[in-house]
């Protein structure tokens, strides 16, 4: 039996349970040559899924209504008629939310769960840590002793971006939504001071004082009203990483916000968006790193693991409303 | 007898005469050794100017107030005890609003009214062209075959950036305020179409049918509504270059706008705020370029001048009205 969600309705707003569909098909799975059978054993849930389930352009196409969702999945080959894969291997790889698929192994990578959790492929030996790399360091372009602010800062992108912040010698402040998340971006990531943004009135003011010398770069995950509060604390040549906008993904009406350019003017500092496929000839020398970081036990990540097929919807959902710390997975 | 305009007030919103103060020396020179007497030609006033009147943190410090305020001058040597100049010499610098003045002869440069004349020294051979030439080709890394769309096109730099956009082999599109301008960018400086941001309802779709392959380079001069407008037509990897916000530089409060986040990630496109100063080094470069191109014709350029000392409060404030037609220039 092989479950499989399709998106039913592209969501208005922030995506329901009702946006998605469950289909289960009982046909067994047989393959061709040249192909394998993949079992799923994580699957990745990330803000960037809500662009692609609206039809706006976009840098990726969209998805497409009443055909399976797809995203970061780690999976194990239970039966393969190609040579570069062989039964009991495990991959990862953009594939369908399903139990199970087969695949012509194209686009897929052979991971070791040996030398790291088979979930670390998803996150901080995935896109989440080259996304956190390659962002701060092609286009945050750091220089020791500068100061980092980092938003969504207990986020799976978020807590990278930070630690290796640190490594690389800079003062590092993060903004999150809680104060426990706070706390833990001080205890456990060794940021050097955190802003809560529920709690705090003045933004602009707390960003200033926890950024006594400006800020030199800002990774953003967020936009919205926290990312215009940075702007005032920018100094001249500072470069704003500008990796997600969470804050406003759901939105039904275009955001409206601070008209940047007088800072960017005066300033002479710089805003990119950063789409971590952009940099794939970089990929090598950002795994060789990573790699070495975490052997080094100088990098940790945190994850949220919610169990079960059944439960990715809500995983994605929860995702908007910030309930995950770190990377959000579901383990089948 | 000498002439001086201070800074009386720090204008609230839009300057008005009222914040500038005429004093009257009647005191003759005289010039001690190194120095120069110097007779002012030419005025420059540009919106940037603005700026400097506010004591907001910004890249220059702010003019003092009841001092004399300074900007680009085209002055003549009437006696000098400094070996680098002679009597009769001509001289660009930044100089002080005043009739007559002494230098060292710091940072000015010898101009030669052979070559061009001379208010040409305060644009399209100073500031203004370099400006214009370095804006586009360092931040606007522009290939030949891409769109560039420019605001402020009538303005003394957009003029310049336009015409520059087609010597490099770029479909350019003008935004300006009247009619009279739209049909100028088209019939003088070459520009393949033109919007009036005053008569246009809808500014995204006549941006989107100006450039039907879409923009890859947006030089702004402008900032608020107008450059809003252009997010909504951006390609991949789009370039635009901040060079100034005229539209909100009289604000008093916070301008607000479109959150651009949302389509810098979509597009991997990038912002990044212009002064040409940050480029001096490329200086040499752009003045061989820019003469070159002048000497071949192939550039032209509308000054309006304004007649006369008194007048030069008054030409300043005129620009944020659009009242110049290119670089808004005083002669004496």
């Amino acid at each position: 039996m092989t479950k499989t969600i399709l998106l039913k309705n592209r969501p208005k707003g922030t995506p329901t349970l009702a946006d998605f569909e469950f289909v289960t098909d009982n046909t067994e799975s047989s393959i061709a040559n040249g192909e394998l059978l993949l079992e799923t054993v994580y699957v990745s849930v990330d803000p960037y899924l809500r662009g692609r389930m609206s039809d706006a352009k976009s840098y990726v196409p969209p998805f497409e209504l009443n055909k399976p969702i797809h995203s970061g999945v780690i999976a194990k080959v239970t039966a393969s008629k190609n040579e570069r894969f062989k039964a009991g291997d495990y991959v990862s790889g953009m594939l369908d939310w399903k139990t199970q698929q087969i695949s012509s192994g194209e686009g897929l990578l052979k991971v070791d769960p040996s030398k790291a959790p088979l979930s670390a492929y998803l996150g901080i030996l995935g896109m989440t840590g080259l996304t956190a790399y390659l962002g701060l360091t092609q286009i945050g372009q750091p220089k020791a002793g500068e100061t980092l602010v980092v938003s969504g800062a207990a986020g799976a992108i978020g807590s990278v971006v930070g630690q290796i912040g640190k490594l690389l010698g800079l003062r590092v402040v993060g903004i999150a939504g809680t104060d426990e998340k706070i706390e833990m971006l001080k205890s456990k990531f060794g940021f050097d001071a955190g802003i809560n943004y529920n709690t705090t009135k003045d933004m602009p003011a707390a960003i200033a004082e926890a950024a006594p010398n400006g800020v030199d770069i800002y990774f953003d995950n967020v936009g919205g009203p926290i990312s215009d509060a940075v702007f005032f604390s920018i100094n001249k040549f500072a470069r704003m990483v500008i990796c997600g906008a969470i804050s406003v993904y759901n939105n039904t009406q275009l955001p409206k916000g601070l008209s940047v350019q007088p800072f960017l003017v005066k300033n002479s500092a710089l805003m990119q968006g950063f789409i971590v496929s952009n940099y794939a000839e970089k990929f090598p020398e950002a795994m060789t790193q990573l790699s070495q970081w975490l052997a080094e036990d100088k990098l940790t990540y945190t994850e949220t693991v919610v169990e079960g097929f059944d439960n990715i919807p809500t995983a994605f959902i929860d995702l908007f409303e910030g309930k995950n710390t770190g990377k959000m997975i579901v383990k089948l």
